[in-house]
């Protein structure tokens, strides 16, 4: 690695893809939505082009367009724009590696390939390993989700020696609710600088005990203000407190779960919080209906969300 | 109800079933069973005939003095038995609510059914209902498990008004890493006394944070001691200490998961730990091999878990 | 074995467990119910307590006095008479065998056990073994239902070397489409004189064509007349028939599977079709809705299978 | 459409992608594969770039180089050569099913997307009509593979009207083993000349019999000219003839099976029988062992698939 950076910590908001109503990229967007996180949700690092970016919707040459854009966008900004490159061949995943590195990206992360699957944790690294060695001077994150892969591997067997295979390996993304899993990777590696990052935003306080380093989720894009609150709290060992955050932000994703929740609805509700123009989902994803949207609306209006989240700090007690 | 229970909290051991080496329910080590979890691991309270205990690989009558005899033995000594009388068969489960009442059990517990399984949460309250009125004294818990029973109805839901289908609805053993639903369990029902028990032991720290007021679990009959180090640790605000605790036990179960860990495992590390004979499990559960046993005792010895259970306090240095 | 009986082959009816209004079974019916469906649907074979006569729901005194009615309603009447009598408990499924062979049953089928389950096909031998050998003279049939086990034990696996093991055996019900497992079931077997019937109504030719020598299912209590004409347009390599009569078969059940179809609506469907009342199932099975059941029977009558099957024989034509 | 294309029938090989043994793409011997396909399979339609071929793994410019030079191999000697274009990205999906048409392709398919996946039918559809939409003289056929995409969107509910929505539909590979759901495509289109591919090699005589016009899969790469046997023998309604030829098979794909069978064995598999090199599979796929070779190819010697593929036919009563 050419100078290590700086670990990855905090809040990290996975950005949305902008899109115009007719379904093309809206790069106009994207430096207002980097100040909007900035100023209005105090976030500050981003992982762009994963699951809630729709990337593995967009053409290759669009990934690399999104990604330049974040990044110009963001300089000066923003602390880590983290890239994932991941992609079901090989050769795109290692042709996006390689452009993360020209254009200057903080890092990459990638998913395990899903549909013809690594057999082992072996064959997962190697496949790992091949993406990041073509981008030796960037930090190199997984991504682990495994009910949406099918890819059974244990993060913490994953994580047992991977700096020997990827020595640019700097942490991991956990979007799964094995918490006994989670929790051998951060005990077994205490004494690495590993960014242990928590991906079901919906119960980061359960994260947070068990040792996350900080969290990347959709959430934080309209959330990440709330959130925030909660991670001070629980930094102050005010753990009520805490909870009372994580319920208040449950109550909401709660209610949208019940509802169908998913990457169109994040779109819809972004658009509702920040104001900023997020567009319809590409195919095969649908538009959020009108009926969610309202109900989306309704619900964070009387927890207190929208003007906490747009305008002015909310109460609280509001929330529920 | 008659008289209100006082609220269940704190550890509650699933027990094992002991069994003869030909199989048959070994009656005559309950009572110092009883004593061991008590004197040595600090356990006051116990789920009888439920996963740990393969009480759904029993017979009825077998259920039925199997309950009678932890009640008698239990007397004076423990603090809250409550008797798992969950069936396929619905006039089973009553023919065991009512037994249970009538040896003076503390609860009783009902797993949702699972060959052929409700279809909502109205049929499933229908149900538990049923099972519930059969025994209008004593206090009910409901034992959600939706990993193994294939029943996927929200715990939260479930919860919703149900003291007006079921007066005598206390509280649940929840048995899943879905936080999001068990925080929505606390969150909403703050101002019930319910027991919400969280009952994945690997990840108790996890529940505890999102407000679970106790624990049921197989490992707390010889981890008990240690968890509930961990419990007073977190009561404490010692997060640091709790989350050092909970490593260590995670770094126990992590090692038997990869081996291959069930009830007939339990047995086996309950054996060795207590020296209490538990015997063989009952088909089609079998005995676990000698390989598994040997590990697993080394294991426990290279943390310390031995000396700490059995005879005398280990150091917390040690597990590691 | 006592005497060898004979081979069980043709159309098993999986018999439904008629119930009165409140809940309890309506034995007064099962007599009507035999002379049904011989006469009308020409069965001659049954499966009691399986999974559509809610066995798993019976309480063992329930299971045992209905086997004993359908014994004896049966009597000169039927072939055979098939008890199934898995259980949860190995010891229940014994007293269940012992007493199947006691009143005269004609075989005894067991299903894997499926909440603690059989880690490998040898354990899962033992557990069958155990019951079959309480029944020394009754044939012994296998119910392979993986969907519904979570079981995967292949059926050719278990079915290897299985005399030397329960000299009992018979045959299986192949509930499952994975006809790769079915086939080699019938290929690696063709010297035993193994009943091999196949469990999946609704693709059934697709297991003759695999060699199946007869079927177990719910819908040859209503669709059985029209089922054996299939068999005997296959016996007579008329496959075009077969195949419309197969097809005919499908549109029934097409239709209903996508209004919600099991054990609730088998017996709406059934008390439409032949008038006798097969009453509501038990919890947690919840009555199927008179929407299901009206629209069901108009399906029926505009299949014409109404006045097929309970008065005078349909047109072919009319199927469609 | 331009010109009605003549229905594609019989056997199709889903086609493997050579490569090197540095893991680039080995178009020189995609000529000899050809002629091996003719001559020695008697199977002239190909499926290029699907699982088989590693069709996800590849980069879009390898899928169109490869897609060009089986065109271009397979003219004046092949009947059909059938593109996959499915990809996660509409996009890059519309790119290739243009680039199809532009290099004379018969025929595109698509599976349905499965990362982010299509709420409903009508979704799906959707994705499917804006892939076709780019392509209008080339006849479409959908990929349907539940179980690998997740998408459980039935077959017969997507047939139900499709043509209104994609003109050049004709047709799909119905790679499950639900034949309700394929007997129903049969059944309700039985009036349009749709071509119904039958897509599970080891059981294509249950795909038959419900009605398959023709069947896709990897194993007629190697054993194609004895599926033909097969596909004869149930044309001459010899059934007991080719319910052989399927247990012969079945006895070949059983075996494998148990050894751990994909993509990466049937290259090796492929490479023993023909003779033509296939190489290594790409990551994520490792190489078959050498262990697994080994026993393969004692297996095809045993079953005498390997005289009989590759040099003089073979006798039926060998097999087994």
């Amino acid at each position: 690695m050419a100078s290590p950076k700086k670990k990855l910590q905090g809040l990290v908001a996975a950005t949305i893809t902008p899109m115009t109503e007719n379904g093309e990229i809206n790069f106009s967007v994207i430096g207002q939505y980097v100040d909007y996180l900035v100023k209005e949700q105090g976030v500050k690092n981003i992982f762009v082009n994963g699951t809630t970016g729709e990337g593995l919707s967009l053409s290759i040459s669009e990934r690399r367009r999104v990604a330049e854009e974040w990044v110009t966008q963001g300089r000066n900004k923003l602390d880590q724009v983290v890239i994932h490159v991941g992609a079901l061949s090989l050769k795109e995943s290692q042709e996006l590696a390689q452009h993360a590195a020209e254009i200057g990206a903080d890092g990459i992360a990638v998913i395990a390939p899903f549909f013809l699957k690594p057999w082992n944790k072996d064959v997962l690294i190697n496949f790992l390993q091949e993406v990041a060695a073509t981008a030796p001077a960037l930090p190199f994150y997984y991504y682990h989700i495994p009910a949406l892969t099918g890819v059974k591997i244990r993060a913490e067997e994953l994580l047992d020696g991977i700096q020997d295979k990827i020595p640019t390996f700097q942490g991991l993304k956990f979007s799964d609710t094995d918490l006994l899993d989670f929790g051998q990777c951060v005990d077994q590696n205490h004494q690495r600088q590993f960014a242990l990052l928590f991906g079901v935003d919906e119960q980061l306080l359960s994260g947070l005990v068990m040792g996350a380093t900080g969290a990347v989720g959709s959430t934080y894009n309209y959330l990440g203000k709330k959130t925030n609150q909660m991670l001070e709290a629980f930094e102050r060992k005010d753990f009520s407190l805490a909870l009372n955050y994580q319920f208040c932000i449950q109550r909401f994703i709660n209610f949208v779960v019940k509802l169908g929740f998913g990457v169109s609805q994040t779109k819809a509700i972004m658009t509702i919080v920040s104001g900023i123009p997020m567009g319809p989902p590409r195919l095969p994803l649908q538009r959020a209906t009108r009926e969610f949207t309202d109900h989306a609306e309704a619900k964070l209006k009387s927890l207190n969300f929208l003007s906490f989240a747009g305008l002015k700090d909310g109460h609280l007690e509001a929330c529920g």
